[in-house]
């Protein structure tokens, strides 16, 4: 059974907490194994990627065969139904007119002093995308990946994808051949993450490095930051679903077993007005969940993670979801409007009744890659704007110099950088 | 000497190649010193934040007196004379005039289907900034965190300062009264980022931590990356000014060693088109750094660090800053628009022959804190958007819901996330 709470109840304030901090993910240590892959690959590059590429994905490629040919890309999406193709396309077409919105404006001006200043948006050069393989292979996640960083600008996207036993999802070649995507290794892990950040004989380096990935590709993200940029580090993933009396138990149920599919620490939880909806949601799940050709995995993820909680108000449902910062916000209510302005903290929210998070997955066009794990409360989904950077410009007139040198250079005596101020006091006609 | 080097040259790309890869800070490997400190502050609290503040920065505080309070903030901030306080509050009012026009707009609207797709922002509610203590001792970098903090919105902003041997810069807590902070920690080092990412009974845990710090911070700021958002992971500093026989040597000069001054690796190098531009130039380095308080250090990373490079034209000059990607870029010249469009990785551009970089240290009005160590490639400086944090929204109505249904609920299935068609296809009236 999955967590029932009542914020009636009054050690809810504690089991709440509880729930907040439960750990949904093994913490287990693969930083020093990864620190040992990336050198492995910086210090002997194509050749280390091979090996470990065979060891782990049980693969045999070569330095040569680290690439998909043109050939083997045509050849794989070809294989691909033309209805998944469409489907792919619709996303792809979706995903990106609403990406298009997303592009900054530069924004530069001159101050009344004379001083220009400004804001300049280029793209990043070289971009890495890492697309997991075997069990979650998502060509959905292709799209959301490379879709924002060719609206952005992006001239060379590189995708890594791995190939467990050497076999890899047809449907993530055709994603990615819509896309525009020709780079493509087969190559994954932190063997793959170290070979994207740092260059090797065969992948030329790239500015950045996004994309979900298991635990040794989360931490070789974090390793190699700073040498690259990257996107964040992903979590399991988690919906939260704020329902009234207005909700369809069946529906609510149904957008609580997609979460908890996922499996891997993925979170379901119902927060709810009405103590109906709640009974008779947990017995949809279970009747449901009988039907679904994964149960096994929904269900762990139900009963080990899931809950629901009944609450006195919507105002104070919004409270607990500023708590969660849930990556998915459901809002199943007649009225969803009234309710955003209240919900600070959310990856995404999704309005109304009409609205299941997996239309969102797919084909809505805004982007599935969004913050896990509470990091709502200071990161957004992946954008446009990843894939960008901001150049300050600053010019200043003789005047505008002028009238400015007096406080700079107090404030560069305070902190003892002389040097600075001289930089200054040098170009004023004293 | 610091190196020279002309693109004309037989072996300039292999000189140029081996500066650009050249290391300019130890890499100590504080990892495991910093992940025991984490632990430590994360199992005992304020205990163990003072038992470290005591021994690294040879301090006495107790868990009782880890805060300034607002009298000490007041009497320290009292003792700056007026003159400081005045240029500090003019570097302030213009760092807010020019960060109010960073703030984002949210957008929201409906598609041709009736889809309503939007982006709203939202600010961090709490956030954590790290100033140096000691040697680098900045009381300009509160501002520079502090007041894109505020524009964006932030309610809660706690800033941590070391404060080696009980002493503080009294101008660094002047700012901090000026940016509107009164949350103050007499604490630095990986044990406040800890403290600030975690919490403890003191310090309540903040969102997001930014600011520079040194190797420990880093170290900290990495792997508490996730946990609460960072900025960056900040590196020596460096200046590439770009120059053409206009240029006058010794406001160059001036540059050159104010970046030079800042020691810890920090980087000046010159490229012009102009060949006794560069021999001035080197020359009036050697003339003032004889001038300089802090001559030793800046000496020391000119000769180490700095480079005169003779290219052949300014485009040539703008592909090599581009490989540079440098922090700072100063254009000495008399048309500098004209070459910014060639610039694509720089964190700031300063234009023309009267912008110093200083100004815009202090008072320009553009954030000083920069992507270092060639992340220009992919980042920007500090920003109002680093603190704040958009959420997607997506609504369908029963219509809209219907005409993406098919290309969604086939996706799902290439996926094998039946749980996901479903949760679309028991919404359709069928």
């Amino acid at each position: 059974m999955p967590l029932r709470l009542d914020s009636a109840q009054s050690d809810f304030e504690q089991r709440f907490s509880d729930l907040l901090g439960a750990k949904r993910e093994s913490s287990k240590d693969v930083n020093d194994t990864v620190a040992s892959i990336i050198s492995d690959v910086r210090a002997r590059g194509d050749v280390a990627v091979a090996e470990l590429t065979n060891r782990f994905d049980r693969a045999s490629v070569t330095p040569s065969t680290l690439a998909f040919s043109a050939d083997e890309i045509a050849e794989a999406a070809a294989r691909v139904p033309g209805h998944v193709r469409a489907a792919l396309q619709t996303a792809h077409d979706r995903i990106k007119a609403h990406h298009e919105k997303q592009k900054p404006q530069d924004h530069i001006y001159t101050d009344d002093l004379g001083v220009t200043l400004g804001s300049r948006w280029t793209a990043v050069d070289a971009v890495g995308i890492y697309v997991p393989g075997g069990l979650a292979s998502y060509p959905s996640s292709v799209l959301m990946n490379a879709v924002p960083a060719h609206v952005a600008g992006v001239s060379r996207i590189a995708m890594v994808v791995p190939t467990p036993n050497g076999e890899i999802n047809p449907a993530i070649l055709a994603a990615a051949q819509i896309a525009g995507i020709t780079e493509i290794y087969r190559i994954g892990g932190a063997q793959a993450v170290a070979a994207l950040a740092y260059g090797t004989q065969a992948i030329a380096r790239v500015d950045k490095v996004t994309g979900p990935g298991n635990a040794y590709v989360a931490a070789a993200k974090r390793q190699v930051f700073g040498q690259v940029g990257i996107d964040m580090i992903a979590g399991p993933s988690e919906v939260l679903v704020i329902a009234d009396d207005s909700a369809n138990p069946a529906w609510v149920a149904a957008d609580l077993i997609a979460q908890a599919e996922h499996g891997a620490g993925a979170q379901s939880i119902l927060v709810t007005t009405d103590a109906k909806l709640a009974d008779a949601v947990g017995a949809e799940v279970e009747r449901q969940l009988a039907l679904l050709p994964k149960q096994t995995i929904a269900r762990e993820g139900w009963e080990e993670f899931g809950a629901i909680i009944t609450v006195a108000s919507l105002d104070q449902a919004a409270d607990l979801a500023n708590r969660i910062a849930s990556e998915h916000v459901e809002i199943a209510t007649d009225d969803p409007q009234a309710l955003v302005p209240k919900i600070r903290h959310a990856g995404a929210i999704f309005l109304g009744h009409h609205t299941p998070e997996a239309i969102g997955d797919y084909v809505g066009g805004s982007n599935h890659v969004l913050p896990t794990a509470r990091s709502a409360r200071f990161a957004s989904g992946l954008g446009v704007l990843d894939f960008m950077k901001r150049t300050s410009l600053l010019g200043c007139t003789p005047s505008s110099l002028s009238a400015l040198a007096e406080p700079a250079v107090t404030i560069a005596g305070v902190e003892d950088l002389d040097g600075h101020g001289r930089s200054i006091s040098i170009r004023l006609n004293r």
